[in-house]
């Protein structure tokens, strides 16, 4: 797969102090194919236009295409059309939601997260339920991954919304939503699924995750920065106000009132990101056409190659699950003595782009005891020589600092 | 000016329906000059990481030229560059400005807007009206610009918020903000400043105009979509507590709390606009190096020279000064007996694009009697060709129609 997938990507010829560069960092941004940034320049060289409002030519253009990458994104994750929202990523979509529960939740009603979540998923909620006197319960870990256990223990008729990543930015491991998610149902909460790990690496499809609400972010997944989506399940969609107002999500204005547009224009106020979704749109014929199910599999055999070399290195403590299995590529990990800002520090003499810090998951670095670790990320076009740089850089860095101490 | 200038800009190139594309829905969205194009997709071949969270070479040069945006922003319009926060675009800003004034706001209290609003600030204050019990009061129009004798007599005690667009996207007229500011600044109120429509147009300085807040997108003045600025005074923007929340804007997070970084990352959640604030950066650049003085000056002898030219066609009515003062070149009109959308229809066929419709402001075209409206709008590369064309195009739709009639 990974010869022909890596001409795809200009950016991995790159010369990083005179090294070639290996990118290890896609947890926290992809890089992206020729075909995504083609789409870009292609629209603004020859079709852009403000969409939807238009009977010009362009504007006709320019609003097909953007609808076309709606199409294109629904058909990625199995959703309809009128259930994709653009949004500009991730945090949007999550603060949204969040800002809807604000006007659900009441007093004593309680907010099931979980302790691996990402700040995005987890401050929103923090505020709301500051706002409402909603209680924010936590579900705790187990080797490494989600404490099914306490997760189905904090379930409760109180319970009204849960929201967890689909897969752990830091940990690595892919909740099974699935399950949870019927436990939450159960229950009669909302599921609230981030899945801005998961959907660039795994084949995803909200019908079987059965989630009420789905985000994610374009620039993880091989598209543009400045887009995401929101889906959500039609009939709760429908009821819900919007909550950014302005251009093209209404029906009627007066000086003192206005009425809403059809889904999913209601929720997209103002000039939407059209060239990132028409990226975003590229980014997704891309792993179509790759097809999501082998881009997972060359990250599982890579993962699993890479997860048993780390735990060969003598002080390596490795945080999330140590079997491959329920597991992606990501890999969060300290070195016994080295402060991990050194490690990404020494490594980036090398060329290869990891991260270091508390990957804005604060609360599960707490959990673990840990101020920051390093991250390592895999994704489609790294190689099982990305991998062996790696750890001989690893132990190289290890050996020059213990010289030094 | 023009000549070269027409080359920077790949899409003016095109062919429409056979004929050469005259491009006049500027206010819509401005096409993009190469450099911005190349700017995002060199961006992307060569340094996209994830900002200010890494160590490694390509996240440091990333944050670098993000940042260096920001400096280019605040160089343009006056500000300090803590005051500058990256946003989607203008109707993002305005949704934020509102919901923080819905924080402010009390039940008798006054927000003041005027009927030329855009609905982008408009639906959003009455929403933040309908919470709070604040009240939205109108000025209105007098000889096709604000009533500033109106506008003078609704500002009062009550009045908390003064928002209003700098330039009407519909009227074309400017809105002398300073002399406004300077009223509303006299009871207490807050300015906020919609500068969508003026910010690629003429010399914006946020100092001079004393507002206390300004907004813009970036695609309406030859940056990409997906980007928008929100300008705040920097001892309001302290005050003000974050809307939106995730990572990159804390600086602690506990399990139950968080505490909030410095400016301007406090309101910057996520992972930002990348690729699109480098983009206006070199947006920015572009008319750095023409000089704003010099694209207003040609703007302003290619508008007045329309304006005359539209004055002399039969059973036109124009919305919005008549006299080219105080004036940029956006025009709105009809044409006796013939509804807008079929001439703009007509326009398309001859490669013109122009708008029709309601310009997301029905209020102010409910005020003028109208239900819709022809929109023609120039920026820098537009010609006397392109007006002349124009022209031609409507005495021939008219006859046309007036033919079959």
């Amino acid at each position: 797969m990974e010869a022909r997938i890596r001409q795809d990507f200009p950016i991995l010829d790159s010369q990083i102090k005179g090294e070639p560069l290996i990118y290890l960092d896609n947890a926290a941004t992809s890089q992206k194919p020729v075909r995504v940034i083609q789409a870009i320049t292609d629209y603004y060289q020859r079709r852009n236009a403000n969409v939807h409002r238009g009977v010009h030519t362009l504007a006709e253009q320019a609003t097909r295409q953007y609808e076309a990458a709606r199409d294109k994104v629904a058909a990625f994750i199995g959703a309809q059309r009128e259930e994709v929202i653009f949004t500009r990523g991730t945090t949007e979509g999550l603060n949204l939601i969040a800002a809807w529960a604000g006007r659900v939740l009441q007093a004593g009603d309680e907010v099931l997260i979980t302790v691996m979540e990402h700040h995005a998923n987890l401050i929103p909620w923090q505020e709301v339920c500051r706002q409402t006197g909603a209680k924010l319960v936590y579900a705790y870990l187990k080797d490494g991954r989600l404490d099914l256990v306490d997760f189905r223990a904090k379930l409760n008729s109180r319970t009204k919304f849960v929201s967890l990543a689909h897969v752990s930015n830091v940990l690595g491991c892919i909740n099974p939503v699935e399950e949870l998610a019927s436990w939450a149902h159960q229950v009669g909460a909302y599921v609230v699924v981030d899945a801005a790990q998961s959907v660039g690496h795994l084949p995803v499809q909200v019908a079987s995750l059965d989630c009420d609400f789905l985000v994610f972010s374009g620039h993880k997944m091989y598209g543009p920065t400045g887009v995401g989506v929101l889906y959500g399940k039609k009939e709760i969609l429908t009821k819900f106000p919007p909550l950014v107002f302005g251009g093209e999500m209404i029906a009627s204005v007066s000086e003192q009132e206005a009425s809403w547009a059809d889904l999913p224009y209601k929720f997209e106020a103002g000039t939407p990101p059209i060239a990132e979704a028409i990226g975003l749109g590229a980014a997704i014929d891309y792993l179509a056409d790759l097809d999501m199910a082998r881009v997972e599999a060359h990250e599982r055999e890579l993962g699993a190659y890479l997860l048993a070399a780390l735990k060969q290195i003598e002080g390596l403590t490795l945080y999330g699950p140590t079997e491959f299995q329920q597991r992606v590529g990501v890999f969060s990990f300290n070195l016994a003595g080295l402060h991990p800002h050194d490690v990404a520090t020494a490594l980036d003499y090398q060329g290869i782009a990891v991260r270091a810090g508390h990957h804005c998951a604060q609360p599960l670095l707490t959990y673990l005891g840990q101020g920051s670790a390093l991250r390592v990320s895999l994704a489609l076009y790294n190689t099982k020589e990305d991998c062996q740089a790696l750890i001989k850089a690893l132990e190289e860095t290890k050996e020059f600092f213990h010289g030094l101490g």
